[in-house]
């Protein structure tokens, strides 16, 4: 049946221009942040992320077309979203749940005031949809890395991960003149495999879906069911070089190309539920 | 509560090491591979894309931790893994299917054929768990860019991407003497989200996921549910220079840190049905 495939395309031979990555260079570059201490309630997160651009080798100067990778966690540790624990009264159906399962009572308490609706729990995890529309594995809550310094303290997502992403960028922006995309990145489970992914729950900047729907293939067919969830590509490139225990929490990503003009992940990405078929 | 925050921690001002990408850097690139012609059934792909390494500024020399994507779509073509639909014949649950949300009734009959279970089927979306275990929209058969120069033939998965993988990658050993990791990559959607990452169905030369459970995270807590899935990182950190329309169909990813061992998506990633609430 290959025989009538076309041969090969025009262009395939050229090269793509050396030097730095950047959009059409076929160049992807990530940059771990460096230097960023650890993050407390209150704390100028934009000018710690500033410093840290500017301590980090090759991220200067900044492009309009870079996008930065920011992990939710610092970012809510920086808006004080940490609950006490050892304030919070369990309900009776946490405490079953938690006793059945092994889990901290309070925990899960935590985790179904997140809660607009339960879409599963089952096998110890709470899987709900929070008020921002996320469907999260116990919430967001988040009781690994608070750094609080103790084992009675949690961390909620931020309130807004999109305005926080657009907050950071405007301080870059004044900072160093050049606004670039902004990622608030958290680590998220799925369906059906193993494993954690980094995606997208905020973003500034750039549209975090590109929608090809409607143009041509490289065919000429066109495409009819193709949207790219760049911003989520760009939080898992981000998260290759974050890591987990590295202490890491910011990433500069150059070359990703990201689509042009404003968006959110809360209006673009999230699903309404009538289109969601695994509700 | 951040007055119980350790300060900023040792270790935090060292700066990443300059230079190229790699382990421990900080920096991860990505490079599209360049000049990868039209594939056509039988076509020693391996050879190809060694070229394309060859042509590639920066790609060379090969390094162990290296990770070469390359996508579905060039795997299942070179392996003759179409199917001509002028020869299919649709069951009537089919033609019923595909009459009422528009689609080709021979184009359903296949999707169904590569089934061994429908998850769903609803809102003109058949989703299907194929014979390999991958939960996949239209059982991953490929309409576009097929480059068979009609509307009648579409492509299927790969008949083993696991194996597929391991084949490119001794046949790249063997040219270089360097054994990079290999990632066979596709593009998903995913329950709750618009939009399409890709993500890996087959690997080759190292472990896909990183099970940090029993770590110690940064606050020395052991982290009881950290499994990263680095494979499908890799995979969407390489679409972000591949995009879907630029004839780009396969990547070398520098600096990830691929976990070292072997693995398998099919025996590691892929989730048995009964720890999967999402059925």
């Amino acid at each position: 049946m290959s025989s009538a495939d076309p041969g090969p395309a025009r262009g395939e031979s050229v090269r793509p221009a050396p030097g730095p990555a950047g959009p059409g260079t076929g160049r992807l570059e990530v940059f771990a942040l460096d230097g960023i201490p650890e993050i407390r309630s209150g704390d100028d997160l934009a000018t710690l992320v500033g410093d840290a651009l500017e301590r980090t080798d090759g991220a200067l100067p900044l492009r309009g077309d870079d996008v930065l990778v920011v992990t939710q966690k610092i970012v809510s540790k920086a808006e004080g979203a940490f609950v006490d624990l050892s304030a919070v009264q369990p309900r009776l159906e946490a405490v079953a749940y938690a006793s059945r399962w092994g889990r901290d009572a309070r925990q899960v308490e935590v985790v179904l005031r997140q809660a607009v609706r339960v879409v599963r729990m089952d096998n110890g995890v709470v899987i709900v949809e929070t008020r921002h529309g996320f469907i999260l594995a116990n919430g967001g809550v988040d009781a690994s890395n608070v750094g609080a310094g103790s084992g009675d303290t949690v961390l909620l997502l931020p309130d807004d991960p999109d305005a926080s992403a657009r907050r950071i960028r405007e301080a870059v922006e004044q900072r160093f003149g050049v606004a670039p995309g902004v990622v608030i990145s958290d680590s998220l489970g799925r369906p059906w495999r193993f494993g954690i992914t980094d995606l997208a729950i905020g973003v500034a900047g750039f549209r975090p879906n590109e929608d090809l729907r409607g143009t041509a293939d490289a065919d000429g067919r066109v495409m009819s069911a193709t949207i790219r969830a760049v911003a989520d590509e760009i939080a898992s490139a981000a998260e290759l070089v974050l890591g987990k225990t590295a202490r890491r929490p910011a990433a500069l990503v150059r070359g990703a190309s990201p689509p042009p003009g404003e968006g959110s992940i809360a209006a673009d990405v999230l699903m309404p539920a009538e289109l969601d078929l695994f509700r």
